[in-house]
């Protein structure tokens, strides 16, 4: 971690947003996106999901956009894995960090990767050893969705959250990744839940993901960093949404969230105003999908100061 | 407050919402809200404000609305006060709760109500005066406006917003309510503020008045309700805005609010279905306002109970 970083945060929308946007963004769009992004200060960016292309065609190009990426000096390039073969294509692109999904809710895990959830932690398991056979990259991201609720279950038990974390970490996850999937969360439940996955896997990083679905997400951000989380994930113009809630917002909005911390006193590395100049980017290749975000419409408070620029850190 | 309510929320659309929008919101209308709102549990509502109806013609039927707000049983009725003579009006109508208003920034008070600040403290001393004359009716609350930011002056020295609260609590205020007028605060801004005014006033209840122009609305909420506080404002559909940013949004969303702390195991005493369904009558009078809003567009999470209807609370 840059060493003049307070928090790590990781753009998703290359993978999250774009997952359920039919019509092709094209490829050299995404890495205008993925180049400007990190020149804003951007450390870590998820570019691409490795999905089977006839399953998600947005992700056709998977395999050029993560060459491109890697050729960005000091941006940490991720990918989503769904599998052992997605794992494969990672590996064989030199991709630095690969996040894993399993869902703490049986019934989603079923429904998402036709796996029981002790099926999906074996698969990752292979990974890891697949990995471990290579060397000591990628980074393997343990990552746990539907953790603060499921469209399908509702509520998932805080225990279950915790003992699939303990799993994916006993496995040899480098670093697990608590998910929103659906915007369910409270402030009040993202303690209990990064309290009891901190307290399980305290040696890992552990990062979160959450969703703005309901309003919340921005709260649970705030929750989260009293528990020491220091790595969330966001997506420009909050792109992204769920396809259980139509219209409904998705990820938290990056500029929002860069905003929120970099007020507080936590040094992102992020340069504002030229993330917030970046949605003009999704303004032209997205014509008719809703933009998110406060911050890019109300402004940067007058005399305000950027955290790094400060004399004193108020946090 | 009532002994099954572990939050009081108030809804202040009627004035700090309804004080930005030129065309006349027709009094019938108004109060359809104000009685379908508190139907649906709301404990308190901000009806109107005691300016002057030249300077804003739509509180003109500012008599007739507190009336007829006062015939609800159960409902706690206030009313915004710029001066002397806009709570002589209060008094003589009976409402249950005058807002009286100190901007803590000199700049915003000298624009505001062209006073200094000293005077505007002096001007609330001569309200309790006159309010202990009568009895011990209406509640006096002492506002700090721009207590977490001003759009002329930026950050407002947290030395600044406890002064004024000493001042107000010592001239004779039953409650400090300290107001993000423009929504430039942050989480880690509103401990600093909130543990500075409730070390000072400790004795008053103190309430909250947030913004979400910047996002951070909730996130604020949860950081204030860490600190104690139990009393929040809030609009439906986070009507309102700010002057100084065309577009952007304003008041916290009720709807959003209310579902957040329910979700995090406190009663507000409000039904959340019937609060998303008061929408409609903005809806239908508002033509062209942007209705914000997470909740009422994705809807409760499955499975959902409601904090009053759960065996254990969670927070």
């Amino acid at each position: 971690m840059n060493p003049r970083i307070d928090v790590v945060v990781c753009e998703v929308g290359l993978r999250d947003g774009l997952q359920l946007v039919q019509e092709f963004f094209p490829t050299a769009e995404k890495l205008a996106w993925i180049e400007a992004e990190a020149a804003a200060g951007m450390p870590e960016i998820e570019v691409t999901s490795f999905v089977p292309a006839k399953i998600v065609p947005q992700f056709t190009d998977a395999e050029e956009v993560v060459t491109r990426a890697l050729g960005i000096g000091g941006l940490t390039v991720g990918a989503l894995v769904p599998n052992l073969k997605g794992a494969e294509r990672g590996f064989a692109l030199g991709v630095h960090k690969l996040n894993f999904v399993l869902s703490v809710s049986r019934t989603h895990n079923l429904k998402n990767v036709r796996r029981e959830r002790e099926e999906s932690v074996a698969d990752f398991r292979r990974i890891v050893e697949m990995r471990n056979a290579r060397g000591t990259r990628p980074m393997l991201v343990g990552g746990l969705s539907t953790a603060l609720g499921c469209s399908y279950e509702g509520r998932i038990p805080v225990d279950d959250v915790r003992r699939f974390a303990a799993q994916l970490a006993e496995a040899g996850a480098d670093e697990i990744l608590v998910a929103d999937t659906v915007g369910y969360g409270d402030p009040a439940q993202v303690r209990a839940v990064f309290k009891a996955v901190m307290a399980e896997v305290g040696r890992l990083p552990v990062g979160a993901h959450f969703h703005d679905t309901r309003g919340t997400g921005l709260a649970n951000v705030a929750a989260a960093l009293d528990c020491g989380v220091r790595r969330f994930d966001a997506s420009l113009a909050g792109l992204g949404g769920c396809p259980f809630a139509p219209g409904a917002s998705g990820n938290i909005v990056m500029e929002d969230l860069c905003f929120m911390l970099d007020s507080m006193g936590l040094r992102t590395g992020i340069d504002l105003n030229r993330l917030i100049a970046l949605r003009e980017i999704l303004e032209r290749n997205l014509a008719g999908t809703e933009m998110h975000g406060a911050i890019a419409r109300a402004g940067l408070p007058k005399h305000y100061v950027a955290a790094a620029d400060r004399p004193l850190a108020i946090a």
